[in-house]
């Protein structure tokens, strides 16, 4: 066989296996550490002055090189500078190529007085090869790496494994790993929930028309991608085991929604016997446990809010608190006006007069007294003309009129009224602080948008009424509010759960009498809820929105390692791709070709 | 908001948010454990004489009641007798069914002398009621849950949610989880590791015809669900995330292989510049750590057979070594043989003739010398006979022989043998021992079935071969041997894996000259190669096999939550199910219905 010992330095103590070297000495297997069993004694990034005269051994790749003189090396941890000695060994770094990968071993040692790169944090020594192997030779690089940020998106996607050795990228990438594992702690070891994996391949849910469907062997019969394993934690729940979590592979046939991806990554949680503050406290101490400890302190607990008092503040349900400029009542002050359309709009039921107030700018407002009303016509501000008015914020510094019913357009303009203050200079939110938010009792059902006769769930089918709403379901349903949370941070929603229905024939009332769905498609959750199903709830977060925000990154595409484009494609590999109708067979499907005008609409933009 | 704080023992001191009681009085939540952030203060299986005395409010499933005087209450820790008081508590139980969910407040106590249950792990005390709520009434159960493993396998899977309260389940399940967790602390945290999650939605491999495809939105694209994110794992080594791990899902349409599943999980493992060894002991490590404590030590390193050894001996690239009846060439006791079989194939190209010895069992041999031989032509060793002589074993004890060429033949009649021998109740395997191995030094071509003048692959095309044999690729590669491993557990392959060719022009000679596969399919992987990628190799291993083994299993859908049947059906929700024409319409896909003949086969059988 092919087992061999290679030198290693000495392993620190550990309740590990220990893997003696074969001859005896006195060198040990590197046990544990960014380094073990590997051909590399130590990484780049980690040598300092402390090392000095050790003999080493790095693998990297070249940053940068002067041939006759130095060459830094780089690796996932850094940069080190590699001194060529001045004999035979200086004839291997001839002719090499910058991103090629080399293995050199040498001692470490002090720079010269002077030559110290106070902007490297391993500028103060240096490493004097010995020997060096060229491990691959780099033969073709579109861009240099460091270049890499600054090119199109499309480049960037299809030399990905470029792309990903930017430091950006691997701290992105990085920091994710480790904050999974952070929850997978919390969870797991601290408060004893169950990692349970659930099927991918599920049923279609009736109107599920957001699913992909993957053809099965039975023909006319798909199975389909779920947009979250909600059926499946709740069947976990009844089953038994009590606390489940997952970190869950999802699917959302979405389009070309910006920013948006057909697979995502959801933290799953689902728990017995427990209440909508339980499970609240709970993800405050998993958001607190697994905070990146370089992105500074949270505060527990979030604060919460209503989804009325979010609506009537900020005119939306996921409210950016970060900053002020709320939705101020102002019908009082408009009482006795002429103007046409504010009579108009206090004269419908419950009308009122909505406002909002952006300050040109703490900066550079000098006196406290600058709130100018000004009134802008409701009909006037649909969405294009909006971000007309905002843009001469400057001008008339000011105030936005709506009549209640536009309370959404509002919130919205308030997000435009910051986005352009901020790209004008003014500092409004501060990109270090991070405001996490309850958003709590959303109604339990809404209006259909296309016949408002009918409702439709808020949030899902599933989601349990307020206890004291409860009573409410059998004579104005649209009265009841839901024990529903939605987690949010700085105006993004990332997470949202629920304490879910338990009783079966309350279930049952739902689905049937309330959203008129046929029961049957639901038949195996029914028959669950009625053999002893206990109370349950919980909530999933969206992983790679979360761990955006917290990194910064514009994209979610900036923390998953080989996103699609907005079209859904894999510019790398080019998925998706044709596949032969011999290849479609065993599938008992066939292409449907549309006709030539609308096959001229392909292409493979981003 | 429905935020309110209960009841809750002191909690443990922990690096974690203190969440203090809203009334300010010395009662706290319960911080960490299993019954953190619930409406129970205890598990029902976690009290014991220590608790007498204490108040605790538990929740859980009626295992079992008189309705009169006490009940069993079961939750996934264990059973608890509760006692009802004789007073008008007791009137809250009346009618109470089996497997009804409650909860119940009480004061623990010692059970009356005599009256302990040793069998019992809280046998010594009992939960004096003193209130209980019904929190969900048990109103249909197809059978009683301790009565579930007896049942038919499409019962249990039909109304799995049941199935999995069975102890056996929850220990299945909560093994698995534990091990999962174990092995991320000992990859991300001991060894450094980064958790990368790669897409599931990817481009179909060439001849991947186990690929589950899923129609995109462009017209006759598709994406396939990839059978291990083998390019995946090897692009991020070339991105420089220098040592990768992932659970993931995998995806193969197998029909009704049995015991396979149509989505698996592997843990995924690539690390950068090391060698087999390296990748060896790191997996020895991981097996090591994440070893249930419950299951007595293995031992590292595991030893070590070449391919060409386990065929010789065992006649199988997976040997079972719990037991011997290893292969014993016997050629030159035949050498003079006038049998005319033994004849021919001794006249063969290195013709020899191999044996396995089956002793009649350790327990009834007395003497040692049981060893008689008799020959059984190759050619009645058909699959079906070979099961029809072992069933004689107990009749004439024992030899098979066997020409050359029939040793995988033969390796399979050892294991019948086995099998038969211990269904006679002579012991041979210990159920509590195992066994780990590697296999390594597999050839790295094999002559393809179907057009032997033609190499196929042994592993995949990406293995990289033994350097001492790298020179023969380009004059005998069928000679070479790859730098591939098995990691084969109690006869059963639990994980594979390789160094990777890292040189492009190497690994197109691999598959343009040696495969004659078309390279253009995998030009994003050669670019990649040509670009600066380290050596690197890894490692998958088959989660749900590994664990079934040591659980002791008999099929892997043991340890899965919900696993589909043999048809890669989901009993409980019918998965895969019919989808209209018009959910496939963005699809571009219509179905090809067959004839009606074909249609005749299907059904809805296990």
């Amino acid at each position: 066989t092919h087992r061999a010992t290679k030198k290693k330095k000495a392993g620190r103590g550990l309740e590990h296996p220990v893997f003696p070297s074969c001859n005896g000495c006195d060198i040990f297997l590197c046990l544990v550490g960014q380094s073990s069993f590997s051909l590399r004694s130590h990484t780049c990034g980690e040598l300092c002055s402390s090392h000095v005269d050790e003999e080493v051994t790095l693998c990297g790749w070249i940053q940068y090189l002067r041939q006759d003189l130095f060459v830094i090396l780089r690796d996932f941890s850094g940069l080190v500078q590699i001194l060529i000695p001045q004999d035979e060994v200086a004839n291997a770094f001839l002719g090499l190529t910058v991103e090629s990968v080399i293995m050199v071993k040498g001692r470490v040692r002090c720079r010269p007085e002077g030559q110290e790169n106070k902007k490297m944090s391993t500028g103060e020594i240096e490493v004097c090869a010995e020997s060096m192997e060229v491990l691959n030779t780099c033969r073709k690089l579109p861009f240099e790496i460091k270049e890499f940020v600054k090119k199109s998106e499309a480049l960037r996607m299809q030399y990905r494994y470029l792309d990903l050795r930017s430091p950006r990228m691997q701290y992105n990438l990085r920091l994710r790993s480790q904050m999974v594992m952070k929850m997978r702690e919390y969870l797991c070891n601290l408060h004893r929930f169950v990692d349970v994996e659930t099927p991918t391949l599920f049923k279609r849910t009736p109107g599920g028309a957001k699913e992909f469907v993957v053809p099965s062997g039975d023909p006319g019969k798909f199975y389909s991608l779920p947009q979250s394993p909600q059926q499946f934690k709740q069947l976990l729940m009844v089953a038994g085991i009590d606390r489940y979590f997952q970190l869950a592979r999802c699917y959302r046939d979405e389009g070309s929604k910006p920013d948006r991806q057909p697979e995502f990554t959801q933290v799953d949680i689902e728990i017995s016997f427990v209440d909508q503050a339980g499970v609240m406290s709970l993800i405050e101490g998993l958001v607190h446990y697994s905070w990146p400890e370089d992105k500074g302190q949270i505060n527990v607990p979030f604060p919460s809010m209503t989804y009325e008092e979010a609506i009537r503040d900020y005119g939306v349900d996921k409210p950016d608190t970060r900053f002020g400029m709320k939705l101020v009542d102002v019908t009082t002050a408009f009482q006795e006006s002429q103007i046409e359309f504010i009579k108009d709009a206090l004269l419908k039921p419950s009308g009122c007069i909505q406002a909002i107030c952006v300050p040109e700018g703490t900066v550079r407002t000098e006196s406290g007294d600058s709130h100018s009303y000004v009134p802008t016509p409701q009909l006037n501000l649909q969405r294009s003309q909006c971000s007309l008015i905002s843009k001469q914020i400057n001008l008339f510094k000011q105030l936005f009129l709506m009549a209640q019913a536009n309370r959404p357009l509002l919130g919205k303009l308030r997000l435009q009224c910051v986005e352009l203050l901020e790209s004008y200079g003014v500092p409004v939110r501060d990109p270090s602080v991070f405001h996490f938010l309850w958003v709590v009792d959303f109604p339990l059902f809404l209006p259909k948008e296309d016949n408002p006769e009918m409702l439709e769930a808020a949030h899902h089918p599933f989601t349990a009424p307020v206890p004291e709403d409860a009573h409410l379901l059998y004579t104005q349903p649209r009265k009841v509010r839901g024990q529903h949370y939605d987690l949010v941070l700085n105006g993004c929603e990332v997470g949202g759960g629920s304490i879910r229905i338990h009783n079966a024939s309350q279930q049952l009332y739902v689905l049937d009498t309330i959203l008129k769905e046929d029961p049957s498609l639901l038949s195996h959750l029914l028959e669950a809820l009625d053999s002893g199903a206990p109370p349950h709830g919980g909530i999933a977060l969206g992983l790679d929105r979360l761990v955006s925000i917290i990194v910064g990154a514009p994209s979610i595409r900036d923390i998953i390692a080989f996103p699609k484009s907005f079209r859904g494609h894999d510019l790398m590999s080019r998925a998706p791709d044709f596949v032969s109708e011999e290849d479609l067979k065993p599938y008992h499907i066939s292409v449907v070709w549309p006709s030539a005008d609308i096959e001229g609409q392909q292409d493979n933009s981003v």
